[in-house]
């Protein structure tokens, strides 16, 4: 048995009963025979109150003192778990960001993990006990300041601790029982996936799947780490993501991972741009100057007559403003004739590598759509998924519509083989 | 203008209006050309509501998780407070016991600072912010591990960055106004000490005057750190405590400092007692194997007939079951007869170095008391302090019939005069 790197999210750790029932959890891992490292995030809703707190005393809080605030809410968590733990008879340290060796750049509230030198950890297993990690947080190598990396960072943490333990596996604990071929609270007849590859995870999480981050699953995937996502409230097996599936891993041989879908994005046409070379690269420098960044980018075929050419792209809606308003500041020397600003679209995205050699997938996908009486505004294609824009009011719908097309509802076998011993 | 050190306590930065109140003092004397050290409390009730969450998930918080989890208390408000301070336009960093180099021993929830290296803030300073430290915590020499001072430990985390750094003095605010000659509550005529040196402020802490612990006051003597305790509230001038007085700190040259009482005591009896040697040291070693600390000690005259003695002491009522039980376990081996426990005591020591070269104190002391109807229990001296103990319901009656006599009172001049320049 070796070392299992587990990660508990705010919701698991919400309160004293929480923490006890995560301690449990815990416990039985040890009593496994496993080395057990704990990463956990702050209690509920503690970041929220302690980001209100700040927004009291500062209408725009500091980087380097947002993050020392904000990193209290872990260091709370923490201590509660090991105490729970050491009730239940068992060794427990905690230990912040720093002192596990959680190494990161200096860009404050959104810091990116260069190093990671876990020797306190390794002692503290070594003498026997569990071992307790702050997410979300780390040192800056330069400046020794304390460092967060952002929502969701927590994963991140669990995973770069997991590649410098080089553990076994890395068991993301969340409220829901794992990866589904789409969000069941839109698809009802969505299943759970027993396995993934690294590479579909990361299309989903780009394409607005929200159960894993798509830095964690980058990080995981250059380190070749197993993630398992499941639930710490069910216990049960949940959803592995790694680079090849095991003997025990069922592999729905299905062309389609699962279908994602994101009304967080809005849509901005600059009209009326003039049709030749360097238009598209002025706009886009625009848009990165303003530290903004975009998602899809189309250009639709320019009308002969006019000698001008339309070019939109979407970005979350939260940066709408400033986008529209960098690319007003420039409209002159840019030289286009106005900007369009659309926020009730929804994009959904259909992910798989079986896509790579069936080519009536993008077919399939359309007809689905246009069935649904779903109309499509944009397009946009990888090598493994297929991204289309409608209106928000129709995505819902539209995702019913394509998990059915595909074969992914949950009572329907047609189009899924089962691989592996399953259980 | 040299450095300051300023420490506000958790009843100046309870929510964040006290925040930004603290906030716009500290830039006053950023102002007014000081370098400024900023050591914070925790906010409110932070601690409390920390231990009762520890309580929750195990009944015996463990020693280094239950500091881990505190230190996030002054992680929260020293955040808050650098960030009020940068809204206000000046430049502040805040930095954990850990980062601002407090050294302490190994003792979790009770550690003793051993050394103070503070590189970091000096650094900070020489860029021209104001430093911000939590106060309360240091790390652990040889584990480096998170440590707590105690409660009250950011009074010493105050002189002791005063002392390592140097500092012209350690401003202490708090929610009075200074050091009084008594109890404010229980005296109404008490007077705010202008000026009291170090030795008779040492012995008020050790009787029961809660401004200023008695560890603090030892840390600012031995390093002559003048320290000056005011009201964070009024921001007028308070109490100076220095081994000098300067030019225009007013002495009162009375005999008598101040009244001191304490009713969080209780009196241990140990009757009957074989009057021969080593039964003392028998009982004291029970206790201090038990590791409680006492404070009075009294034995009585053996009575003639029965070569038996008593011997009282009194310590800690949180204290008290421990030594009855540490007592009672040891009674066939020490030999003595019963214990009696009586938590209805109250002291009031009286204390001043005028008392050493003025004999009449003492009868002075005893005739007021007397006066008052009150009954002695037990007496107890040293050089500069006459402490006895009385009936709890006499204290309040007693302290103020002793300030009175020896013309503590603020409405009677008769016993004091005025030196220095006063203001």
């Amino acid at each position: 048995m070796g070392l299992v790197v587990q990660k508990y999210g705010g919701s698991s750790v919400a309160d004293a009963e929480g923490i006890k029932r995560v301690a449990k959890r815990i416990v039985d891992a040890k009593k496994n025979g496993h080395q057990v490292v704990v990463v956990v995030s702050a209690m509920g809703d503690t970041t929220d109150e302690l980001i209100d707190l700040a927004g009291q005393v500062s209408p725009i809080p500091a980087g380097r003192e947002f993050d020392m605030l904000l990193t209290a809410g872990e260091r709370i968590s923490m201590a509660l778990l090991a105490m729970a733990i050491k009730n239940l008879g068992h060794e427990a340290q905690s230990f912040t960001g720093s002192q596990a060796g959680v190494i990161t750049d200096s860009v404050h509230n959104k810091a990116r993990i260069i190093d990671v030198t876990p020797g306190r950890i390794r002692t503290a297993l070594d003498e026997g006990n569990i071992a307790i990690v702050a997410g979300f947080q780390g040192v800056s190598q330069d400046k020794k300041d304390i460092t967060t990396l952002g929502r969701g960072g927590s994963d991140t943490t669990a995973v770069a601790l997991a590649a410098a333990l080089d553990a076994e596996v890395c068991e993301i604990y969340t409220d829901v029982d794992g990866v589904f071929t789409a969000d069941p609270r839109v698809v009802k007849k969505a299943k759970k996936i027993d396995w993934i590859s690294f590479e579909d995870m990361l299309e989903l999480a780009a394409s607005g799947s929200k159960v894993l981050l798509h830095r964690c699953v980058e990080y995981a995937r250059r380190y070749n780490i197993p993630i398992h996502v499941r639930s710490s409230f069910s216990g049960l097996r949940g959803t592995w993501v790694s680079n090849e599936p095991r003997g025990d891993q069922k592999v729905e041989h299905a062309i389609i991972s699962g279908v994602a879908h994101d009304v967080s994005e809005a849509k901005v046409t600059v009209v009326g741009v003039p049709d030749k070379p360097g238009e598209a690269a002025a706009i886009f420098r625009a848009i990165a100057d303003a530290e903004l960044n975009i998602d899809m980018v189309v250009q639709n075929v320019s009308a002969a007559t006019t000698a001008l050419t339309d070019i939109s792209f979407t970005l979350p809606k939260t940066d709408g403003a400033k986008a529209m308003a960098a690319l007003e500041k420039q409209k002159s020397a840019i030289g286009f004739d106005s900007l369009r600003y659309d926020d009730q679209i929804g994009k959904i995205s259909l992910v798989g590598a079986g896509m790579k050699t069936n080519p009536g997938v993008t077919a399939t996908f359309f007809e689905a759509l246009s069935d649904a009486g779903v109309n499509i505004e944009l397009i946009s294609t990888s090598e493994i998924r297929i991204s289309v824009v409608t209106r928000a009011d129709d995505v819902n719908e539209a995702v019913r519509a394509v998990h059915t097309a595909f074969g992914l509802d949950s009572d329907s076998d047609e189009a899924v083989v089962y691989g592996g011993t399953g259980r």
